[in-house]
């Protein structure tokens, strides 16, 4: 039998080595296209090659690995993460899944297991979006349904999405070989932790996903009138910042109304040319919307719409609202979540099945291929925070779940 | 007698050659330290040598021109105004008061008037604050009340009051060298758009300046946690974004409810570590209150501490309040607003007596010297924003007005 004990502490070992990997001094920040992040993947490159699989970095950035299966032209099951992070982030969002794919993966090299089928492991380059604020590039490309208007987008800095693609060594003429073909998808396997709190209060290391959020993120600009901070009387200001405060708390205030339903964030915010004694002029934010509920979703968001336009109004400020992203909520895979389901109950665990609040890759695939994911427990639901958190003990639950999982789908599609 | 017509024209000018030069290739920013700030304060520098003065840069980095008096040992009566702008400002605000004063001396120069003091004319580095968080640096080093605490204070790009001072060839061991001693302040005049509606509405050119409103600059913090946009419900989270809105909007009420007797800004607001998908951990923010009644200052500056500690508690959120800089109201001198009151009737305008709404260098002189300034009308009251405007037709109404202002005061302060 393989040395749990061993095998989870060279994965923790692994995390917290690319823990280390940061564009800056203190926590963990990862920007799809950074240095930092170049770095985590070659690291993983390496480990790929060590663990005896083809390895390369796609034109997207993705790190990807292949075990052949025994018969040539099988089709490709996907076992993946991703590697890029929130501002100081956590060290267990997406890698976590990299890395122990990767240790399920090597196993299987390792004993010459009889494959059916290709395994691709993928360490998918941007989940996260905080560059371009889109999420799922990495993921997209392997999934044929990347739109090629976003190679102009912008960072902050002013560098296109074309411009980071080439910097590292990538081309977008490219990009379409890098997408697996339709007829070759069997599957997608993610392993990722929850970032919610019910494992944590119910005291299961694992559970089976089974549905992904609906999400929506939207562009907002408050446009009103600078003018100086102390020469404008209060009745005569169009101040841009506090038409965007009150659109927070009209949102704030409706998504508490669907509890359990809806989440709602204002997470950006800036303020054009800010100074301290200048009235703000304008004002733009980010609006990200959640539902597994996808008519509560577009109601919702309908709702704010309206909502902030009549707030704006009130104030002679212009507000503009731009739709940005809208991913459909995902239904997981029912025969592959059934043997993921055997696999818990084997190794002695209580089948937990949950809906995930946050977006992953298993969003986009899910547009080409049948996905399933395994949830891992986190300390307290803490996730994109620095207190991130996952227990030895729960990384070799989630491990032997894996084994087992992994063994059942190999045999679930071997010739008799 | 002078050529009105030619002088407004280059003063116009003038006004439109420094406009140019800005950090930005559109619209006008001239940050305290900056590149363009720098060669706007050597132009000036140029043109005052031109003019015949002894003129040269000190530590702080005010441009300072000389006119010297008949008799050695006279006292010195400064003519001044600021160089440095807000983010995206216009092209009046400071500048109009240096310019028009450097053609007043410079009409002195070539007349070879005999003066009863020195004059001194100054272009101060930094009024607005903007890079610092402080208002008054280059007028401070003058009047000698500098505060040699804000030498390690930083800007946002870390970079401390000291170092922009050794990058500009100045040190700080020097600045108490800049100062003028007490004994030897005669007098301060500066003049300067009005930067508010009152002119405008009035339809009249210029007014002298009764009082300059005190003015209290804070430092806000909200901490709240961090968190998943997907995860976390709405009723566990504490969103320090959430909780500054409410903040923002029960400040705008409160000055509200004390029309015409208070103004408060909230001008800058960042979210830190801030992305779209992110709770917003913790919030900073800047508040500028103004009144020229100071106890009400103080009641409404103490009110409004209570109902953020309030907010904040409410919803799990640490804050912090810190004060910046506080101003008290400043009273103009009377004698030399009778001067400038029987030079704006003499020059045919109604006399106007207003009080200033925005700060000024005036406000750190009057510590150590009586002052006065004349208020020039602007295009709808509108200042800090590119739209800001003077018409020409003001500017030579203003420039009579000075002229014969700085004849009256050489008159009263020459022997009999």
């Amino acid at each position: 039998m393989n040395d749990y004990a061993r095998r989870t502490e060279r994965i923790m070992q692994r995390i917290q080595e690319l823990a280390a990997i940061s564009e800056t001094d203190q926590g963990i920040t990862r920007t799809f296209g950074s240095p930092a992040w170049r770095e985590a993947a070659l690291t993983i490159q390496g480990w790929m090659q060590e663990a005896g699989l083809h390895a390369w970095i796609d034109n997207i950035g993705n790190v990807r690995g292949r075990l052949a299966a025994a018969q040539p032209a099988a089709k490709t099951w996907v076992i993946a993460s991703h590697t890029d992070t929130v501002p100081d982030a956590g060290k267990f969002d997406g890698l976590l899944g990299v890395v122990m794919g990767l240790d399920v993966v090597e196993q299987l090299a390792l004993a010459h297991t009889p494959l059916p089928f290709d395994i691709e492991l993928i360490a998918f380059s941007d989940e996260e979006g905080c560059r371009f604020h889109t999420t799922f590039l990495g993921s997209q490309v392997v999934a044929g349904t990347f739109k090629y208007t976003l190679l102009d987008s912008k960072d902050a800095g002013g560098h296109t999405l074309r411009q980071v693609i080439h910097a590292n060594g990538g081309h977008e003429s490219q990009l379409p070989a890098d997408a697996l073909p339709r007829q070759q998808w069997l599957g997608y396997f993610e392993i990722h932790i929850e970032q919610g709190p019910v494992l944590y209060e119910k005291q299961v290391p694992v559970a089976l996903v089974k549905a992904i959020t609906g999400q929506k993120r939207v562009a907002l600009t408050f446009t009103g009138t600078g003018g100086h901070a102390g020469t404008v009387p209060m009745d005569m200001r169009c101040d841009a910042l506090c038409c965007a405060a009150e659109f927070i708390l009209a949102v704030e205030n409706t998504a508490r109304q669907h509890k359990d339903k809806v989440v709602a964030t204002v997470g950006q915010l800036q303020v054009a040319n800010a100074a301290s004694n200048v009235i703000p002029g304008a004002v733009t934010c980010t609006l990200d919307l959640r539902s597994t509920d996808e008519k509560m979703l577009l109601q919702v968001s309908n709702s704010m719409q309206e909502t902030g336009a009549k707030i704006a109004a009130g104030r002679g400020v212009t507000f503009e609202w731009e739709d940005v992203q809208v991913t459909s909520p995902v239904w997981c895979d029912e025969s592959m979540n059934a043997l993921l389901s055997q696999s818990i109950e084997d190794t002695g665990y209580p089948v937990l099945s949950l809906t995930s609040g946050a977006g992953h890759d298993a969003v986009a695939i899910a547009a080409v291929a049948p996905v399933c994911m395994l949830f891992v427990r986190c300390f307290e639901g803490i996730s994109h925070h620095p207190k991130e958190n996952v227990e030895l003990k729960d990384l070799t639950a989630a491990l032997q779940v894996a084994d087992n999982f992994v063994q059942r789908f190999i045999s679930a599609h071997s010739p008799a």
